[in-house]
């Protein structure tokens, strides 16, 4: 896992290197008839990297986007509406029956239908009217890593040419840059100090880094045998927080932008109660556990953030007496219904 | 709580001789202008019930529906092109400016808003084109428990109205019968036996019933310091399944319809890890724990199990030396943005 986490930088590489053709071709289709919304479908890390294109396009291009519920589509062949909207599958295999039934149906009822895949051969991307490849390169471990990095920067890249954003494709320019910016050693420990004895947690992150707290809670699951739990800082207060206070710890990730001041806030209040807090943020926040490097855009904060935290998660899972290339009940591909 | 929640039938009743109106009226607009898509708005229990709404909406009228994302409205102001579409919200308190100000931006963006609140002079209310009394009563607790009920029922009420559903409107008629169905009490104390000493465990739950495993679980958070985690069945699969096994929890709300017979097949795949298996299931699924009362239709399943499962989380809470009408940490309403 660790190995093919370090080699997010190089992927993101070859994609800035090759990919730009196949989402400017995408994004052409999609000014000349724009769709009314998007659904994305998409399970496991692949439905994190869901949220954050579902993010990118309802914040920073005005498109409402959002996951579409599958067993709608698969257990009960809902007669959805769909025609005038963009479905796109976010997938490392490209093989589990429910994307590939759900984006059939989808077609047949009038949607476009796109797949963001790291399997350019699989039934997903040939289900589908456009397809682009993840250029992830074979991923072996059965958790998913660099195909994640690779889902977000896929999903910024084809909403960049969407909507012909100069400014963000010179930040994602910047990226494997950031991505070889390496976490320092005491920090690693640090965290995993804190984290170590722990066996459920609350993870936080709001807006363009909710979906980076949701990558991180499934890693913990699945690689540290920890029940970690990713929620917005602002649902975790109807309901979650009571969950928190002395013996309980918490996860905060604060990125940047307009969420950044409400997530120091939550980690403070949090604090008071007696929670044990471990805080990723960017340098200028003193209390920090762990030091995010920024992207050139607050959007894109969660590139950066995640590939730091995959150096946690591997001592972390060491240090709990795990295999982080096998986690336990879990096989690389995953086909439900 | 364990008061409010008896009264639900009392609720029901009441919403089912008051409401009809209040329906018929909202959906006659619907009707004669279809939205191409609804947006939900809510937090909290209120979020678990505006995911019923979107269930009911997508799989059994096949109008797309899902939450939206609040922090785009409230944090980015973004530029939502939502013209020809429905924004719902639901909410006890009718209060929080999150909801409001997203509201009153969705409405000023061409959306058509309808408020589904317990407050009728609340700003939520005041803030849309169309509002339904939730009809559930002063609710003292903080925990919500009538309320929810009432907001499921409203939303099957809404919706059968929109589509003219016969079917699902006798299926209403029934639940106040089935609300005061009490569960048993060996039934009760075997599950408050089996969850007392569990510190986090995953809920699962699928389609129509998903929205009452995420009620269940925010429950057990609140009332039980207990970190419990909704999931789809099949979502599991995709990751959180390697937190199954020996020392391990899972409770499995296996309600009717084409959800039933993957839920069971899960719960058993489940226990043959080692997982200490509790499963929720109607009287003909031998190997449950607890016993849930059907509906009229599978799609109505989540109001009596909710009901029934209150009755446990009152007596969980006693168990773990909770006070169910005070969860730590949490007031009657609360104000995000």
């Amino acid at each position: 896992m660790l190995l093919e986490a370090r080699s997010s930088a190089d992927v993101v590489r070859r994609q800035l290197r090759c990919a730009h053709d196949d989402h400017a071709a995408t994004a052409g289709h999609l000014r000349a008839q724009p769709p009314s919304h998007v659904h994305t479908l998409a399970r496991g890390s692949s439905g994190c990297a869901a949220a954050f294109l579902s993010y990118l396009l309802a914040a920073r291009h005005g498109v409402p986007a959002g996951a579409l519920q599958l067993s709608a589509l698969t257990l009960h062949d809902a007669p959805l509406q769909v025609r005038g909207s963009l479905a796109v599958a976010i997938s490392q295999s490209g093989q589990s029956p429910d994307l590939v039934t759900s984006m059939q149906r989808l077609s047949a009822r009038g949607a476009s239908t796109l797949a963001l895949v790291n399997q350019m051969e699989s039934p997903l991307a040939q289900a589908c009217l456009w397809r682009a490849d993840l250029r992830a390169g074979p991923e072996l471990s059965v958790a998913a890593t660099k195909s994640f990095v690779a889902s977000l920067v896929a999903s910024a890249l084809l909403v960049s040419h969407w909507r012909m954003d100069a400014a963000m494709l010179k930040a994602l320019d910047a990226l494997p840059h950031q991505l070889d910016t390496t976490v320092a050693d005491h920090e690693i420990d640090a965290t995993v100090r804190a984290l170590a004895p722990v066996e459920h947690l609350l993870v936080i992150g709001r807006g363009f880094g909710l979906p980076l707290a949701q990558e991180a809670a499934l890693k913990l699951k699945e690689a540290c045998g920890m029940h970690a739990q990713a929620l917005s800082g602002a649902e975790a207060m109807h309901g979650p927080v009571s969950l928190a206070g002395r013996g309980r710890t918490a996860l905060v990730f604060a990125t940047g932008g307009p969420e950044l001041p409400g997530l120091i806030a939550f980690a403070d209040h949090l604090r008071r109660l007696g929670t044990n807090v471990v805080l990723a943020a960017p340098p200028q926040i003193r209390e920090r556990t762990m030091t995010l490097t920024p992207a050139d855009m607050p959007e894109l904060d969660a590139v950066p953030a995640i590939r730091s935290f995959y150096e946690v998660v591997a001592a972390l899972a060491t240090a709990r007496g795990f295999d982080a290339d096998q986690p336990p009940h879990l096989r690389k591909v995953t086909l439900t219904l």
